[in-house]
């Protein structure tokens, strides 16, 4: 059993892996398919922490399989390309995000959409089409299909655009469906983490008027400061939330703990759009009327397709759009995943899988 | 105390109003204002009885004002205009719905979107503009402002145009806004009540495919055969239910009970909308989860402008969309209110407030 995920596929590979729910994660051999005919090979140099590595680590929705290798904020250098292979060439920089495939034949397939294809196999812990499980980006080494592959523009450094490929995507794609991307336009930002902050920098770049609302005041400075809001309201303090009721088109809500949704409801105007790309996991409580009397509307969004992704990344390139990172070696992962818990980040790890990961290859 | 209301203005009125919570409606003498330069005074001839009605009478949402003269479904003929009235003359059929006044200056107000004004006045137990209390359509006259006057095409008949007004605008508002009235869509209805029955009419009209989704097996064929939809589903069969899931484009609840949202998010095709028109008392839980993943929405939404409420009006005229009503005299609404409580009416009651009101004025 435990040399079966070395020897599954021709090529070897290493990484770290969490072996059960204890969720601590440690030097794992594994092995990745030969590049086929469709695919592009490439040496991982920078993967980023998203908060749901640490959920699926420790097996908290469930559907977590072990050993679990994590991370799908992947970028790096392309090593080798299979015979039909047309966007992609040996040296290009690029990054996988959070999946791999798609049935390629539903609607949302068709719509561009592969993340809401009902097929779609995320990056780590799912089942490949040849039937075995994908592993992550803490490791040293890919293997995708190129339609989920993403070009890293030349002047986004590749520690910068690893974030972007989950926590990046997350917050724009909706910034733009929900048609909160129009100049001028007045878009909060609910919680200040690797989301948060994205969105806070996406908005904007896109031309927003953009108020952070959070429960710490003490982020104010930084949220106006580092992070270029307009402004920043203490979500407990009523008199602050009351001087902005009725007053934003849009918020983007990345709150993933249970937290009341009336005091942001209020906070919209007519025909607002309260947008939940956090995922607390215990329902919210709406209470209806306050949907009605503006006609608003509470919405969901998760990453965005292959398509929007690209436009995303070469977006953040054009309008020098990046996140705020620790980069962090291999071996300070569990460390990392400590400290990501007790939110003490600012405001997402990336490990220096390039530069780390050898080293420690001799454990 | 007593007399204040009939003594308020010059024109006598009369009708049945509330006096306190018990909602007991007896008859009850009043008064209108004199018509004024902007304002069309007509001759109550239906009025339909709203839900809403029944909340108000017994003082459920808190904000009632008695006496409370109900009835915001009015359709009459003018009996006089005022000097600078432009759209209407003696003689016309017209209607009045839920609100005769707002702000005129704001945002919503310039979208043609009166219903979302914050100072929008209701028909009946608002303050007007001169302070005094507004009084609805269960009374002999009614005097509004032109511009929240509807004109009622000559071959819908006043007693099917009564409804319109809410129950009408109110589902056809949302079907427009959230993107469910183009052919081949599949929409979904939940409730066949007073707005229930009608959405299953215009969804159809749009040329949507149509399901209602109901508690109650009992109301398959008529729901199919007297409403037109397409197919039924018994939301506590689970098979049924699975049959369905994924395959809606959006679904118009008018279910004003507290009930499950869950399952009716399943049934959504990605980016489907769960579109809330009923109200329930206590809020509901939203997994937020089941949001995510399909990019799916829950909005609200509350009747619809005075623009709006006219274009609802003659296409209802020109596709003979109708709801169905059972006509009732006026000494007949304490057992009307009774029956609606306990949803023992198909689908709307309307007052004949031109042949009934005046026997009883004797009382």
């Amino acid at each position: 059993m435990a040399s079966q995920p070395e020897m599954e596929h021709p090529k070897k590979a290493f990484g770290w892996a969490a072996r059960d729910s204890s969720g601590v994660l440690s030097p794992f051999k594994f092995s990745r398919r030969e590049t086929g005919e469709k695919d592009v090979t490439f040496k991982v140099l920078y993967c980023g922490i998203c908060h749901s590595d640490l959920h699926m680590i420790k097996n908290e929705w469930g559907s977590s399989v072990y050993p679990l290798v994590p991370g799908h904020e992947i970028a790096g250098v392309v090593t080798e390309v299979g015979s039909k292979v047309q966007k992609f060439k040996v040296g290009d920089r690029v990054g996988v995000g959070c999946m791999v495939n798609s049935c390629r034949s539903c609607q949302s397939c068709a719509d561009n959409l592969e993340n809401y294809c009902p097929k779609m196999i995320l990056t780590y812990a799912a089942k490949n089409v040849d039937g075995t499980v994908t592993y992550g980006g803490y490791s040293d080494l890919m293997v995708s299909d190129e339609d989920f592959v993403i070009r890293i523009p030349d002047n986004l450094p590749l520690e910068a655009a690893a974030p972007l490929l989950c926590a990046g995507i997350t917050v724009y794609s909706p910034l733009k469906y929900y048609g909160l991307d129009k100049p001028g336009l007045h878009v909060g930002v609910v919680g200040l983490g690797g989301l948060g902050h994205m969105a806070v920098k996406f908005a904007k770049a896109l031309g927003a008027k953009v108020t952070v609302i959070s429960t710490s005041p003490n982020k104010k400075t930084e949220a106006i400061e580092k992070l270029g809001a307009d402004s920043f309201v203490v979500s407990r303090e009523q008199d602050q939330m009351k001087a902005v009721m009725g007053t934003f088109d849009g918020i983007i809500d990345t709150v993933s703990a249970v937290h009341p949704l009336l005091p942001l409801i209020s906070l919209l105007k007519p025909h607002g759009k309260l947008v939940m790309v956090g995922a607390p996991e215990k329902p919210l409580e709406v209470p209806v009327f306050s949907l009605l009397g503006g006609r608003k509307t509470i919405a969901g969004s998760m990453i965005g397709g292959i398509k929007e992704t690209q436009e995303m990344i070469d977006f953040a390139a054009k309008h020098d759009v990046k996140p705020e990172i620790e980069v962090i070696p291999m071996d300070y992962v569990n460390t990392a995943m400590e400290r990501l818990l007790k939110a003490d980040v600012k405001y997402r790890f990336v490990i220096d899988i390039g530069n780390t990961l050898k080293a420690s290859s001799s454990i």
